[in-house]
């Protein structure tokens, strides 16, 4: 599995628009175990987005699907930056499932 | 919801058992709905935990719980510290599942 733990700091206001396009646009992504997009509550612009992948490919692929690439349209002018950024290699747990492809 | 992000230093060489005691013991949680054990690729004794709860009150129930409780008896000895730790709102995403229950 390929895992990924990063933090997005919105443009100021526009933290809720950007997790509602964020939340909307990763569903049914094949591959995606699990993608949780949450408010970080120490500071008002920001949000942490864990993900876990089947593999490295599959996140790469997902870059590519037309629900990903509309959600980075809609939500690329609300990101100011991005902050710390970590690969993992998730082992196990619990909340791992596939996902319900779109298509 | 309530959500955690932390990283757990084992002592050298127990990476590998302290993850299976933490995924061993974190089924079947009441109230958890994300809970992901995953190395750190860029230190060998580094573990990231990524936590998603309905509330922080299920997260503090949880620390009672026996299989919990058997999880920190056999799992202390090998932690060596714990890391950077972010206490998160989860707002939604793919693969929030509520536990079934062992009881």
């Amino acid at each position: 599995m390929y895992g990924l733990i990063g933090k997005i700091n919105a443009t100021t206001g526009n933290r809720d628009s950007l997790a509602a396009i964020l939340i909307k646009g990763v569903s049914g992504m094949p591959g995606c175990l699990s993608y949780v997009v949450a408010n970080d509550p120490t500071s008002p612009n920001s949000l942490w987005i864990t993900e876990v992948w089947e593999s490295q490919d599959a996140h790469r692929a997902s870059l590519s699907l037309p629900s990903v690439q509309q959600a980075i349209t809609e939500g690329r002018p609300m990101i100011a930056g991005f902050g710390e950024r970590h690969e993992t290699v998730p082992l196990g747990g619990h909340g791992l499932v596939a996902s319900t492809s779109k298509v």
